[in-house]
């Protein structure tokens, strides 16, 4: 039993934060076994660790993000999506068909979401199963939760980054297959999106996802090209989120989404029948997508909703940044469609980022008893002789705060180092 | 004569960066001597303070910051404009009257300006002339650029933030009467916006204005509340700017317009007039005000544009970070309002943060000879094996960097430490 004491603050949903000030958070074998406001007699004795002030606040998940664009993050932001895949980002990843190049890259990248608090990310790679690989064993080795998924591309792709139908096939399922028995980390099947994908790839890549219990993770609505594009090529089908109900990808595992901005009803009722999860990754989209996700309204449509860091069309680490860039974009929706969206607060970006975003990988991101004790201690945020409540503390903290705000961290438990 | 080496970047205007790589740039009694890609004889035997591939750029000019909200950033950050200055600010702003309480506030805010390479501001504190003064001689004492304004509001404004007309003019007075002989730093009128001035207060500080040879800084058209609310305070007036006009406070010195979101026709033709500077502040504006700046319109019209934090409503020093939120604002304005706004670029942006927002302090903001050596050194931008290019460089740094990327700052040719 560990007891860790200081201001503890969880979502218990959208729209509730639950706020302990001064006190204390039993964990029993990595997980929560409860708070207490003074500690109790059962507890007389055990050694506390004291964070003070500290706010111990759940690790952050990270829906949405291109490891293999870490090494991009910053650069070209003055495009929009086509013309940001073809210049910066195909030529890039075509480089992780050498482990050399990938291995530092990944390297760099499973550090830095570490030290910006993120232990639980669903992550695209590329579409070189050997160079995703050594990302999984980085993610394994440091006890991280993560879904992985190796990308497919066999259409419309360019010569340097484009695998035919059988050779996505086949990589595909010997990374499913290698990584059956992992257990934080698991395999994801990554279809880019529907147009780089065949329909024979998706199809059979149906298939593969009944056969070995694997979710999805994908683009969805994520531009007006992207929207377009995809309903040209599938005229048959009914949205951009029907093409992979039909090609049978849905409903074996966790289905993630990206983006969502431009849904149609059909999107909608796939969503809901599905239990898919839409994730906002509001710095990116507004640097190379174009376009808000209506976050309100899709919640009061029942649409699970988390938030991506979606490097490297985003730029950085750090779901903190993408609680307050959420709001930030949610104004501007407000703003501009007043009959559409609504403003969010910071309750309810706050819960996207850790519980909504956590419920994907188990007991993950909040403190209610039986939960992983996955944690950050924040602290820093206040002046000299201008005590700030936790709330505001953690209102600062997303949109002013940094890495060296994470003054500790437990994974599992167990304090985790940043190196 | 002091020697720099590294790779030096400037704006030469919104369309141009100047870039030297691995080159030398030449400083005298604190002026810009010139620029060399090898080191010419006249120099032969000369130290060389070496900063290998840091970038070389020009400090940052903050044109619309209220140092004494230091204190709130990334506070209250769900409410708009009205409601967040009557909940925080307002009541904040009112403990001023203390000194012991101005003092500290005003002391981190000006560390943390020189921590994020601001080196020259045009600062609203609030209506306490004697508070006021200390940030003054804090900013004289560091040898910073500064335009400092004691607050005018005497008139629908909360009991406990309210002057009476004398009161605010003669404090004024002494304000500007005392500071007249100042170097580097000036006073300012800064009447907070015509919502909370009477029609005598303006029209006397003209001729205060007048007096002086002192220039005015104020919202102007910040919100459609507040443009609505100048106008109907000001009927006889065509527009908001235009009440500023009638009272004679444009061309005694710079007028420093901060927001500038909704412009009238008769605005414009007022900035064009007295060459005013429409400062913009995205991060602030996207926070509690909701609007985007059309910025790329604007310099169409040839309205002089510059960058502000808009502390406290911005959350954060680092006029870098006002660089990637212009364009990402810019972006959306666009995507919104595709027939009136165009996206800018990182060199649109820089060009504001630094050429046009320091041509109010002077020879400020480039390295062209004859200006003031204000530099930073940028480092730590790129990852291990992958150099960079410079202009990616600072955009990477923009978009991702923080103040620990600043490994150097000068300050009219002077080292200049962070404490």
């Amino acid at each position: 039993m560990e007891l860790y004491h200081g201001d503890i603050l969880y979502s218990e949903s959208s729209k509730k934060l639950k706020i302990f000030e001064n006190s204390y958070i039993a964990v029993e074998n990595g997980k929560v076994e409860g708070i207490y406001t003074s500690l109790p007699e059962k507890f007389a004795g055990a050694d506390v660790i004291d964070h003070g002030r500290g706010l111990i606040i759940p690790a952050f998940s990270d829906l949405h993000v291109h490891a293999s664009q870490f090494i991009q993050r910053g650069i070209g932001m003055d495009l929009l999506l086509n013309d940001w895949l073809n210049t910066y980002t195909f030529p890039q990843e075509s480089h992780f068909a050498e482990e050399e190049y990938a291995e530092p890259i990944y390297e760099a990248y499973v550090r830095d979401m570490i030290r910006h608090g993120t232990f639980h990310a669903s992550i695209f790679t590329t579409i070189h199963r050997s160079s995703a690989d050594i990302l999984y064993k980085k993610l394994e080795e440091k006890g991280l939760w993560a879904l992985v998924g190796k990308v497919n591309m066999d259409f419309q792709s360019p010569s340097y980054l484009c695998e035919t139908t059988e050779e996505s096939l086949r990589e595909t399922e010997i990374f499913l297959d290698e990584h059956s028995n992992s257990s934080t980390v698991k395999p994801i099947l990554t279809p880019r999106f529907a147009p780089t994908c065949s329909r024979e790839l998706l199809w059979r890549l149906g298939k593969l996802g009944k056969k070995y219990r694997t979710g999805v993770q994908t683009h969805i609505v994520e531009s007006r090209w992207e929207a377009a594009e995809s309903c040209r090529l599938f005229p048959d089908c009914r949205s951009d989120s029907n093409i992979y109900e039909e090609a049978g990808l849905l409903g074996n595992g966790p289905s993630i989404f990206a983006h969502f901005i431009f849904p149609t009803e059909d999107d909608i009722r796939v969503m809901n029948e599905y239990g898919c999860f839409a994730v906002h990754c509001p710095e990116a989209t507004n640097n190379v997508i174009a376009g808000i996700m209506g976050v309100h309204k899709l919640q009061e449509q029942d649409i699970h909703i988390a938030l991506g860091s979606d490097i490297g069309a985003g730029v950085k680490n750090g779901i903190y940044r993408q609680c307050a860039a959420a709001i930030k974009l949610s104004k501007l929706k407000e703003f501009y469609e007043p009959e559409e969206a609504k403003t969010i607060d910071i309750t309810n970006a706050f819960f996207l980022a850790t519980k909504a975003g956590g419920s994907v990988f188990g007991k993950i991101g909040t403190f209610e008893p039986g939960y992983i004790f996955n944690a950050l201690v924040i602290d820093g945020i206040e002046d000299e002789n201008h005590p700030m409540s936790p709330e505001q503390r953690l209102e600062r903290f997303c949109y002013a705060g940094d890495d060296r705000n994470i003054v500790s961290r437990y994974l599992n438990g167990k304090p985790i180092a940043v190196d």
